[in-house]
């Protein structure tokens, strides 16, 4: 009826060119080009200043205070890989800390996303192991309930599929369908380009007013200048 | 009946040495100075550690999810000003990133406190251009609604009339009317001195309880020292 | 009937070589080799990224937006200290600030955790001074009630007895009761010593489902692999 | 420099027609009337269900712990006000309950909007005194510092003035100011009437689409149906 | 690349027989019955006590602020279904009042689920039109920026396709897919069954442990009975 | 170490008259009459509305997801109980419904008091069980780890031992220790005494600045009326 205590060893990874054109850009830029989809909560957020990733998910559902499938999630990790973990319900626990980083790190995974708690911030920024969560929390998790690996979660409110585009930065954490991996990403560019000559024009003192035509607009909708 | 849709552009900004005095204070010493009034909430965050900034302010009222008159706000700012921005409803989108930066920086404005989110954390923080935010979200924002620039609003629970001093530190956010800015300036002077003199004698080991002269109040008040 | 108004002045602290030890561990480990108890809520946050202390607690109990028993605690205030500080009403004004820090250090005290609020950031990272909060506001307080000082206190959801030992870092905040800090030191080192052999082994590839035998618990559990 | 330790006698309340007037209408009909400004934050909640009031604000300064004041606004009540305070710090403390209830009733007060705690709730339902909080906390307070009573203050993020209209409901509060106090009951009758007509086609199963004549509005937007 | 500004006509409802079968069961059994997934965020909640609904879903994707799609979607209600309306962003405006509910009803809606506010609780009380959200707010929205209606959503946590079975009542909102409907309103219903047994035996005085057998388990695990 | 996988079975109770005496009063008068210690967070709140309870505390502790200790603690209730429940971490989850308020109650239990949440809400009010928690949840939890059962926890910020007082209405939860029950008790007697003769004179329209005499300490604390 569910999909409860799975493990799904062949999921179909995102292009691997696209994964890698999709790491020159930003979150907010992607999330744009994307149309404005797929962000996770804002809540969400690195562990150290200036952590960001990007790789295609492996994902995990967890129990409260559960991290046993995190030991499972970590043998289906291939190198490109960002580990993407849901909780059945709101926990803080720390399901994450230095051993499974380096465990993780060995099978190539590129960072981890949860919408739990970790611990050991300080070895995880010495590592630079790139990790975003809900909270910090030295508390430690039990190993009692199987949950599943591979299968559709929703994670801080953004559904992800395995095999899709995880990309985080200071920004925040945004996913990408493999389908669309390649559009997003030729978008993406698109759109940084763009704004690289709009920047030029912005610090010459040029207003967003003449520059995005909006006098016009803004006067129909009623604005009024007064001294 | 209200002030919505209005563009107020000449408004009488603090006096401009008052406010370089005020520059050289922190916000908790400012906030004492004044009577402890007029401080925004504590949610309100820098988005890099360090940030700190003063000026007068420019205010701006937004719709949730729209920054179009960010742009209006742009062309208000004159060198020293701090935009000050308040949204109609609780929202955590992203209304403000590098390229509004750069156009506020082009016209002289030393910052942004914003009752929402900002994105592009990472470019402010190089471009160290100083904003203070309830939340930091990728998620854009459409240009849709007109709302108001240089009303009074409330922004993260304190009243801002444009052209009071707006000071920002690690410690928060506090304004300071434009009327009592000098005065208030000349108090956080005083308190800063009366600071130094205390700070010596504390580091010395005197305690709080004979140089505050608090051993008999604290009897008064029935304190019972056992062993 | 109860124990307000009262400064306990000689309270048994615990075995100073067991603190000693005890500051070699991180919290998340502490809290581990206890048995998963004694830990503070994740809201409880370092000021300053990095910040990290070890000692022996003087507790003491304050009324919202009242800090004058911060004072009466700084001179029961020993070398090797920290001061626990509880509130008996959720309320994040400043209760501490760089002249307390100043006072504090000079009693010798190792820090500070407090289930409030604390000000002048900048100053205590210079210092250097470790300050564990719930929130950072520029707000002060008043003088006008009295607490308790070295009563038994709940701060942050841990129970703090006077002379527990309190281990704070970026993981979070743990107290271990003075009765069992010899014995908790020594189940640290033990645990540590055995983590450093998993950590190599993990880094070289061998899997968590290996290492710690999982796969057979899995199974039994009903875990399925599908293609 | 500010206005901390004052208590204003004379204050112009809202004239008393447009006040009665206004009591007829719901907040959010109030709300729309005005363009969408002076509502107070949606965490201003009632503490029995179908609490309303609607009167002329007496505004309360008070400080986290500490309800001194609130006696001292009782005097300044007059028939058809009601109370509005406002905090200088977020605490939940439980600054008012059945005692103070029956003394402004007993002044004529119609109501107590607070950004804080309440207690004696069930007394409060009995009485059937309408009060919109914060929160609900059995805790109560001290009586030690002087704040002030009908100065401007910030109350749950809106500015309300002295003699300002006051109107709250299941739906939240709103602060309407005195001087456009008949316009917007004027409005907010022309919006009711109006409103009734639509709800009356609406219930015949007409849509919105058409009644608003959306669709054309829609399609220029770019919506697109498929099957 | 997304679907955004779609409204898909056509959608495969849950069968009803289904439908009207999972009706007599609680949220909490449903969400057992099928294995513990399928629940939404427990910050959802009913707008007044006691309101329950069951039915098909229409989902909705709306803008923060922005309600257009509302009005769009009650074209697509048919008899039996809720609608389930989701927000690209946290916002707590009051999105749907009883205009909305009115046209809801009348097109043959059952409730409302939505991840943002509402407002006129007190006339949907009146009406009796289930709602179930994260706020209540008087703030009106406006309708300028098209979303989608009947495309897959995240509502507070839950993947929701239309078609599928939307369960509330107090404990909670759960979603059940509309391929499994039968599936789980057979399990929910053997559950059910097996409950009342329970029931009577506890009612009894029997204990859980016995009734479970968990006092083997419970020693095996090291429980130890001290006096 | 820690006293973890322990059921303490023979506990002292509080006298059972002073108990009696207790529940004749209610939560914001026993705490004022304690001196305003022993609250619980004001999270705390009621499951259905009128709910009030006053008992002899069993307490457990719980893991986060797992209320197996549920069961072990019904078998340990005796006439005149109330259970109250801690939790290791932060969860939300509902560790309790209909069947084990089924259970308790045939043992005698008063109601109960749970750091986490609950489930079948709807039950628990037809059973006028008195409940009261920090959340409202339809997800289940697992049986898998033992936790405690009468041993001193934590609980919503309240320190509270197996045999205290727990008293819980409508303005939250309170914790009277054993040792001073029969003392409480009386005080707050006293006290309720003294308010009734209070509540006569304020309905009478003196203004509490008379009755409890404060003008005088107004004025010296600097107050200032102006017209």
């Amino acid at each position: 009826m569910n999909n409860l205590g799975i493990v799904k060893r062949n999921i179909v990874r995102a292009d691997r060119a696209a994964v890698e054109k999709l790491s020159r850009f930003g979150v907010a830029t992607i999330h744009e080009a994307m149309g404005r989809v797929g962000l996770m909560k804002p809540y969400m957020r690195p562990v150290y200043a200036g952590a960001h990733t990007c790789g295609t998910a492996v994902t995990v559902l967890l129990h409260p205070g559960d991290n046993w499938m995190m030991h499972v999630a970590a043998e289906q990790v291939q190198p490109g890989d960002v580990v993407v973990a849901a909780v059945t319900a709101d926990c803080t626990d720390g399901y994450f800390g230095d051993l499974l980083a380096t465990s993780f790190r060995a099978r190539g995974a590129k960072g981890l996303i949860i919408d739990g708690g970790v611990r050991d911030v300080k070895d995880l920024t010495q590592m630079q192991f790139p990790v975003f969560s809900k909270a910090i929390s030295a508390k430690g998790t039990i190993k009692a309930t199987i949950g599943s690996v591979n299968i559709p979660v929703v994670c801080a409110g953004a559904q992800v599929n395995p095999g899709d585009v995880v990309i985080a930065d200071d920004d925040g954490v945004v996913v990408v369908p493999a389908a669309v991996a390649q559009q997003v990403a030729d978008a993406a560019e698109a759109r940084e380009n763009n704004e690289a000559e709009k920047r030029e024009k912005l610090a010459q003192g040029v207003l967003g007013l003449d520059m995005y035509k909006m006098r016009e607009g803004l006067e129909k909708a009623g604005l009024k200048y007064i001294d």
